[in-house]
């Protein structure tokens, strides 16, 4: 038994608000246990030097916690000058996930930068900024619809992500921060809404794990990330159903 | 009249919601009109390297927008690589007015960091900051007095902030951004519970003013001050007779 | 009685030495008592990217302190890779205080900018900047007017800047370090020659302060002011008369 | 048929030569194809400070590429003034893999080093760097047990990494920089002598991949791990049974 | 007798190997004794802003220690954020000494940026990076030669450095770093093939040196610096005859 | 004929201010020309990390020039967040220059802080930093020996540093900034009271020199370094004697 009682292939509460700034074209807090985070979506009409010219579009992600997110205070990445390691890697890893399911053609010469500002950390606050993000993501691109003309719907499939681990060689679905320092195994897994894999990060570096372990955490992620999905649709409300319809 | 209705004397709503995160010692969510800012107080028992073996506890500030706080994307200062100016004053403000009001010596070698983090900006962000941070601050006093014992309670007034300015030669209290970005004299004013100042911070970079105009907008913000005071009384609910009682 | 025998309202030995580099637009080296600022001001014609197709100028200041400039040396922020909070606080002041006398549309596409070097500190560096880099930006405006035809002289009135302060509840004027670090109330003051205000900031961060300390301390600053504008003007000589003079 | 004539699942040619360095306490120059990559084992008899007083021993590393790696020049990092993202997820890869593979404990309190510099870059250069630095790192271990009795031999399996990739739906084995430019889907394999993985990093940022092709890439790497280590034990010579032995 | 056996005026034995990067215009190994550098010419159709539009070209050079090329580990200047005082002083020595022979308007406006990274240290590091990138970049003038058609060959005379320095009283060519340490003057020096100097940069930091001293060491240099030049001609093989050839 | 009417071997006029600081233990304004530098020399009773617990002290030396130090204006090394090599360069030739008059084991363990802030540059500011340094040093040395009882005086010797040149075939002494930016070889020379060497920096960028030309301006600067040692004698009035005195 899970110490929040939970089932091995059970994910905690997830909640969607979108809308939760009024400046930004896409907004969501999404909290999923006690993990909260702020994903915004914002258009800029021009892209990045080394994309000019060439006719597409560019997504990109930046994340970062808040002092407090976690049980003791860490200092700001502003305040130390620098990012670490570790916040370079997660926001390299939104964006990319994000761009595997976008048509930055379709999406024409415009930026959107997500921005995955985590409130409260309870483990997976990489996978929770993938999940909200893209429904940030979906928003911005469906208030530029109002005003543009895209020959073809930008975002080509649903995207959302969540992590599994081992802890005592059982395979666990949507670790908690408790959990995660525990596990001997560690995977992150994006996913589609057709089943496919985008990103699977998976580390055992307290200890190896087998091909059929890897098999059985794959699973458990692919339940996991089916009913993130249905979460995501139900925030997008009237709106689900333009996403990979491509027109 | 003001584009939001109100009266030159009128505060905008003003809401304070208390422990908004799970592992600060104390916590807000304070929004003045559309300005949100998440306040949180952060006890380590120790102090700064220059306070050492005084005795005496230590209280500071840190101070951010989230990128999209405000109206277009602002980088991150962690991306740049260093804090702005702005930042840099605004939370040396907050940590000085916030000492203001502490017995450090009744504190005991122990740092509180604020963190005032920016959910969404309408004008007015360093002075609600400060409103809200005098909130956390007693929540976490209050916090470790249950496992302390302080000879003497370090909290010795309240202290709340509001900005004033002139427009149009009307003084007007709790400048939103569009007032703000239009006023000629903008003024940031910090006081305490009995009615003193802590900071009076005014300037006329569009037009020097004169001392009669001080006076009035010095006024205004008494006016103003007293009535955050009353919301951060509500807000801190029973334990609110203790502050300045010094036992 | 003041430690060096002066007189509550009694400003410190002020002298103005004027042209003191020779590159340089304006220039004078400031001395308050034993404080001691170069002032230079330089020319260059653009201005910065955010004022471009304006047709308005610009006018910024930077203010640095020589590492031995105070008792104990001071490691070079060019060292430490990073401006200080303090050093960030203060040469926004002297911008904004300057620009408040100036009129940018009738100064045209062209930047000045103020460089306040502090040879040495004896208290009130920043309000001695301010003072100081009046005089070398009139320095520097006039030398520009034997080349370009204003439409209008570009400097609107006189503009100093004196600090004020409550020690042992007597408010004195001008403070130097002494004072300055047993002051309870310390307040910097910009003022026209008109007698209206730029900047009033004052802080108690250690006592906090009544309507009544305000005015006196505002009474004070007023007097001392005056008597600095008295020393810009003998500073400027024949060209004393051009400031306000608005053609 | 692939443009340097190889089967899918061939390694490019593999040379490991050690002892490159007459300093540093284990080396290797190794190259897979023309990527060529430099790695150094430097021992200090000291612990980074979170993990003093553990008992226990620390394993990182370091990556860079020479400017002139690679095609075209890339500036430095130290010129810029910070690493990218990329060398930062490099060198936290690194030395979570070969942290797989230590006993920590049997270390004691001293931490290696593992700098990894990149002479040549065609492809596979983190993936290269693991499988040198593993050979380096048992170097400066069997050079520190002549003078250290370890209570237990402190390498506990063997370890290698290989990149594998989907071009036009074929999965291939050890890609080039040809390839992994136009490659779809990209894998990083880390594993260990008796065949489980440390870590698996694959992204589709091109286009998903289903799990058949997950499975297919990952025995291709299995495979080609398996050839890598065999390079590993001939170049550890006579040593190379002590690894894994624990003894 | 020299802890190696050399005569004082002796050489360490010397070997450049061209052709050692892929990629590079130019490229050598350079080795003298243990010091080991890998020098490459990299061209780049453009040259850096303050030298735009003036027709001539530019002659570059970065200098760099990878880590574990000294007894014992060094940080990388990339990981402490900025580039050391000394790196700083040799990128500008070798710059500046490659440029003296350089026909800057017959290279026409390209740069040519020569990077040294030394792969091991044993003393004369700059100057054998001198003598090293001298051939790399005639390397990259001779490959530029084949598609472009110069007005006249712009490299004027060869060039090449060595160190000197006094022991024990007695001058000695080209020291080890055990001789280097114990060296009461060093001295580099840089000669063209015509015998004039380019540089001489002696210290006495531990021991002022006469005027005789000096002579004595300048001899000796030349000496050494005319049989560098041999191994460059070597080294250049058919091609050596252009340098100076003007055509 | 020079544009200002020396003589070849002719030094500019030399004047040097001593106690224009009141902090500092020993300070100068040195004038050469229209060249001005503040020297000031701090005590600290510490000597940095590497040089702790061998009973020896240090010295250290900063440079700096303000920004309108110069024809047209430079950014502050502060505002850019680091030093130029140029900078740096400076400051470690400073530092070597005048330890090599000083008895670091007599000295104690303390550090000597020499900081040059070039207020107005005309060339040769580096060489009038050296020269104004040393007796900035001799009088906190001597200010030290109030209170300190040295076994041996620890200043060995005098030391002064002038530049030489050859413009248009002619060897020039102490070159002003025209003749410096027109010079085709330029040198820097440091020397002792008893006429050695320290320093000798010759460059040659634009037009490699001889021997003879060496020999020189070798000749030139050694006339010029007297005369200046001459002015230091007489800027340490009674003091001048105790420099070498060694007791």
């Amino acid at each position: 038994m899970r110490t929040d009682g939970r089932q091995p292939s059970e994910l905690r509460p997830v909640t969607i608000t979108t809308g939760v700034n009024k400046y930004a074209e896409g907004s969501v807090l999404i909290e999923v246990g006690e993990t909260k985070v702020i994903c915004t979506a914002s258009v800029e009409e021009r892209v990045p030097p080394f994309m000019k010219g060439q006719g597409k579009g560019w997504i990109t992600a930046e994340y970062s916690m808040l002092p407090r997110a976690t049980h003791s205070r860490n200092q700001r990445e502003a305040a130390r000058g620098k990012l670490t390691g570790r916040t370079m890697e997660i926001q390299r890893l939104i964006g990319r996930a994000l761009r595997s399911v976008v048509d930055l053609q379709a999406l024409g010469e415009r930026t959107i930068t997500l921005d995955c500002d985590v409130i409260q950390a309870d483990g997976g606050t990489r996978t929770t900024s993938i999940t909200g993000s893209f429904v940030a993501l979906c928003l911005a691109v469906n208030k530029l619809a109002k005003t543009t003309t895209f020959a073809k719907y930008p975002i080509t499939d649903y995207l959302a992500s969540v992590s599994v681990g081992v802890i005592q060689e059982r395979a666990l679905l949507d670790l908690n921060y408790d959990e995660d320092s525990k596990a001997k195994v560690d995977m992150n897994v994006v996913m589609t809404g057709n089943g496919k894999f985008v990103e699977v990060q998976g580390t055992g570096e307290e200890e190896p794990f087998s091909r059929s372990e890897l098999n059985e955490l794959l699973e458990l992620a692919e339940g996991g990330i089916g009913r993130l999905i249905e979460r995501q649709r139900e925030a997008l409300g009237e709106d689900a159903g333009r996403i990979g319809g491509g027109a």
